[in-house]
């Protein structure tokens, strides 16, 4: 499986922050042909990226805590293989660097074997009352960028 | 098929209030049997909750303008018949006549032959954040009810 | 919190098998208010039931390979307190005894200090292409029973 | 809005055939900013392909029939504006000409007011149980393409 490059990088730029949570595919995920109907990638992608924010501390909750939502721009899903009840995978989460107000996260779904089970992003804006879509981000992932960038990020 | 009563009621109570919406099963609401998942069913009865409590102009967002969220105690459900792929099937909800600030809902999903298909209940609170659960009816709904009781509401 | 009693029991019953499951809610599970929708209960309770089926071999899968499939008669949910964004909870199921070829659950929701957050309860009949509604156990299950009684299933 | 692209077209290709289905927005679709969660987009497209294939008789149920699933390659939303509680919307779905045996849909989601609130596609492979993946389209397909091809289909 060729991976797709969703996001392109300058060599420059740090390297993407990443998280993994291990899930179970549920009875009610399930379509009439005995797989995962596709609109539950969304709750999938976003298992891992809630786990990446509120790991790095750059989660929903911090965002709205300064006044600012992150609604999604974009969300795409590459489906290779299909999911089975019962089955374990796991999910990874990327955060990619952007110089903008935005956030790029990628998605890999990866069976118990290891085999990349699909793939995907979603670019959200950060959005505030007063000024709608911002264009600068905001002090506190400022901060955060600045100390990614100089990798003092765990 | 043998109705339920889920709430019981004196002779002197007015009528219950009713509404009716239609709706079709769609494809992501089918299980690996090809019917639909049960869970789906609280999505089906809350449309013809909504649409009676916008007929009526007691809903969900005539009680949230009045600082008052109406969060559910109870829910029920009685499945009779399978929903299939594609079919039209009529929700309708009655609101029931209680004394006390709830709100009793039930709620019958016929086919279209006018068979029941399912039924069920659910219960409502009435919160705010300053007396927390509410033992009296707020001033809007008991000015609803008053109405409801003299038969002036159509 | 007093604990609804959903299945009466003779004494000579045997004690219900139980299985507990972990899980943390999610954003897409949240309403407006903040709190988990209701209608995500009934994904709640049948993870926790899935894995009792699991534990003990008697799930939809093995029901399924004998012919069977067990679909829902009855649902029922009381709700005690909110559930909040991201918060752990842990889900019972617990398998009540019955003479009759249907299968009583009732389950309990827990927060992460043990208080009762929500109960509830489903009722499954079995059903097969032949005889359509089973009035006795299939003979896989009833084995199974057999040991119950006999205190013997861990 | 400037539309992005999704499908390349020669200008000897036949018209891509559309329908539209409206629906409104649930209680049970909203997150916590009371706009619709962005999981349930995939539900929306998926109501005008069905309504389209069903107009057509080229759905998921005709190609069951043929023993061919359809399951999806890639799914991807745009998001222009967010969806409120209790609006109504139109959504547009359009199936491109394709040589190959896939199914190429687009997506379009209407404001009341005729705004663009967002687009997006899918694309389907075609499966049965002895070739696997199809590389050529299944005869009834292949015929209802002919005619598509002589702007017969209406």
């Amino acid at each position: 499986m060729k991976h797709p490059v969703y996001f392109k990088h300058s060599p420059d730029n740090p390297t993407p922050l990443s998280h993994r949570v291990v899930r179970k595919v549920r009875f009610d995920e399930l379509d009439p042909l005995n797989i995962v109907w596709h609109g539950h990638y969304a709750s999938y992608f976003e298992d891992a990226r809630v786990a990446l924010g509120n790991f790095y501390g750059i989660g929903y909750m911090d965002f709205f805590n300064q006044g600012i939502a992150i609604p999604l721009k974009k969300f795409h899903v590459d489906f290779y293989k299909p999911l089975q009840f019962d089955v374990s995978y796991t999910i990874e989460a990327l955060l990619h660097w952007n110089e903008a107000a935005r956030l790029d996260f990628e998605f890999n779904i990866y069976d118990t074997d290891g085999g990349l089970q699909s793939s995907g992003y979603s670019v959200h804006l950060m959005v505030d009352k007063v000024q709608g879509v911002l264009v600068a981000k905001p002090t506190f992932f400022e901060d955060f960028c600045e100390k990614w960038r100089r990798e003092e990020i765990k």
